[in-house]
């Protein structure tokens, strides 16, 4: 391996991604590592030569300068021509030297963090449904048990310049789900993100945060404590080696993490352009579930989420069950609208009986809770047979909506029941 | 006619349906007003009877106790059962009298109220649409201008029990549309309809209100004053007859009106069981276009917008050139979203290049505003080639997005350029 002293090398291996490792589980574990910095965050090319060849026949193969052709030659059925190869090529050379694996490792060593491979019985196969684009090797800090709640994770991501609404919402959401036994998955940006790791952490849930940088080195640094608690509670995660900056390239490449990790992905606040868009691209492009939460029309922060609903990309979710809904968990069944259609009519609202009976809702309207009426009056007034109106008025008699007295009928007055979670009046 | 003094009648008719109206055409108008009476609106047996007999020979039909046999014998080719006809005069009868009528039109007379009829000019023909279920007759008051303006007109509904927010959407929504040629079709209700009149009177637009109760009474009482402007400067529309009570069926069966006379239909805000849903519903099952505005899922009062939006019935409109898009008018094209898909990136937003060229992303990424850095250098940061760097570094150097120093490459700081109607940040 590059002519390093080998022992060095396998001990640090030893030490970020197991301490039982035979020789070969360290060669492919350090060629991994080493690809991870070698090629950037979604690089298919990368990806394919490491899928074919093995992580570290490929690195060798880089070092030994392979021509396309013998790449070629061995990559037998992919899609890749020599061009591709070429290219990738002169991407891989400039960063092809041993020094920032080993670097890495020992940051690694010192942070407390470890390296993953897809081999690893706790590799979150969720991953690899980005084929190609999956990630070579994942740089972790954090409980384990956090890997084996991705498969009942929803990602929870939106805007950093998020409203009070936004956060208020989020902050529902994320306890929702929790409660729910979704663990909790986003950036650890500001805004949405950081607030969805915070209420999952507050509600004692699993959540785990997918850095755009090396996980040695907490972004942004005014959630260096956020990030901290993550590590302690849930996970922090990149694809990354320790020592790397985020870029704006590699935030857009964390997002397919984000959407590929989670089950469902629930955009909460977005401006028209914000990187949570993407984030919503990418997971539609797996035919992942997308929600999107509206907000007032008049806060540029809900743009993103109505342009996605209004392109019907995703759907439109108010609730955490709503949220739920998206990726109901085995043995959950689909949870009930918040407001069941049998809630009862708001009586303050005239125009509010749309579904009720239309010859009860005619009746009642020609009935005085005052001034007895008969039956022939009632007709009348309500455009009903007397026939109809005695059937009816009966029927009412029973429910005891309606009272008979000498000179005729009159209602009792309705209870002006209110809809479950009405905060306000339709 | 009810052996009546046919010379007060028609004298009556001539005041309220036009001067120079000959005997067969009295009868005509007559005879509507009787049945905008006799039955009450949306009864499907009385419009399809009218129609197949005409309205005057329908009445003395009625009067002249026919066996639903007769009936059955003269309205070929109709899907109606003796059962129905049965049921229909038995409905009919108890309100079988001229005196209503008579009443009825000496009001309107007062009022200064027009009758008018299918078979009248300025008939609205959009409300043909509800075939058997289209009123009989219209009472009216306003501008005769108004009824020209339905082929151009938009109806804006939703909760009485408004919020502040969904009132100052209103308002912006109906100037947008009044700007943009349309007329502003609503219901009077208290909230929101009131406001979408109020802001097109402000803005010197046409606006209609169909009531639920005669042209002669308005309702709802605190709505005296704005109803008396629609009169002056558009219209007010009922299908019942002066003296009429508006009830919850009357106002059920007003919506059907609201959604045919317009293009399209937007809900600005509706609690769960609104009766604006009721009139989104109506517009549906014509085939209208149908727009929801969505609003903050914290508040219930706009619980019903987001249902139709989830049911996925509606387009969810965030604006007025959404709410436009819908009905196009005549010569005018799709309105461009409020931003346009090449707005300036956001520079503020590190994750926010999402739709930018991703090479052009890594090279600024990889670049400096202050220290210069060699081409070899941005590589290696950048995990692109050499030979891709230097193309994209010249490109950008044209864009004058870069400088070249002799240490090296560094970047124009970045113009910090806001999405057009940005209030907030992605």
């Amino acid at each position: 391996m590059f002519g390093l002293k080998e022992a060095e090398v396998a001990e640090l291996v030893r030490t970020v991604a197991g301490s039982d490792l035979d020789r070969s589980e360290i060669e492919e574990r350090f060629a991994r590592a080493a690809w991870s910095g070698i090629s950037e965050p979604g690089d298919g090319v990368a990806g394919e030569v490491v899928a074919m060849l093995g992580a570290p026949t490929a690195l060798t193969a880089v070092i030994d300068r392979w021509t396309p052709e013998v790449f070629l030659d061995r990559l037998r059925s992919t899609n890749i021509m020599a061009d591709d190869i070429e290219k990738a090529l002169a991407r891989w050379m400039p960063r092809l030297e041993s020094g920032p694996t080993i670097v890495a490792l020992r940051q690694a060593a010192r942070f407390g963090a470890r390296l993953r491979v897809p081999s690893d019985e706790s590799w979150p196969t969720s991953l690899d449904d980005l084929g190609h684009f999956a990630p070579l090797a994942l740089w972790t800090r954090g409980t384990e048990h956090a890997l084996e709640t991705f498969h009942r994770s929803i990602s929870l991501v939106g805007a950093r310049a998020a409203t009070g609404y936004g956060e208020h919402v989020t902050m529902e959401a994320a306890a929702g789900l929790v409660d729910r036994g979704y663990a909790i998955v986003s950036g650890a940006a500001y805004g949405i993100d950081g607030m969805a790791h915070r209420a999952a952490l507050a509600s004692h849930g699993m959540t785990v945060a997918f850095l755009a940088g090396g996980v040695d080195r907490f972004y942004p640094s005014g959630h260096d404590a956020l990030l901290g608690r993550i590590v302690d509670h849930g996970m922090v995660i990149s694809e990354l080696p320790c020592g790397s900056q985020p870029t704006r390239w590699r935030f857009l490449q964390r997002n397919r993490l984000i959407a590929a990790a989670s089950l469902a992905t629930i955009v909460i606040e977005a401006g028209w352009r914000s990187g949570s868009l993407n984030t919503a691209h990418h997971a539609l492009s797996l035919s992942r579930p997308v929600g999107a939460v509206p907000g007032p029309v008049t806060s540029a922060a809900s743009d993103g989420c109505h342009k996605l609903i209004r392109e019907s990309l995703v759907t439109c979710v108010t609730s955490a069950d709503e949220m739920a809904e998206l990726a109901p968990l085995s043995g959950q069944s689909r949870m009930p609208a918040e407001q069941p259609a049998e809630q009862p009519v708001d009586a303050r609202d005239d125009t509010d009986s749309a579904s009720s009976n239309p010859t009860t809702a005619r009746v009642v309207d020609a009935l005085s809770a005052r001034s007895p009426r008969e039956a022939g009056d009632i007709a009348t007034r309500s455009g009903l047979s007397i026939g109809d109106v005695r059937a009816e008025l009966g029927r009412m008699l029973l429910d005891g909506a309606v009272r008979e007295a000498e000179r005729g009928w009159t209602k009792r007055a309705e209870p002006a029941q209110k809809p479950r979670q009405s905060r306000a009046s339709g």
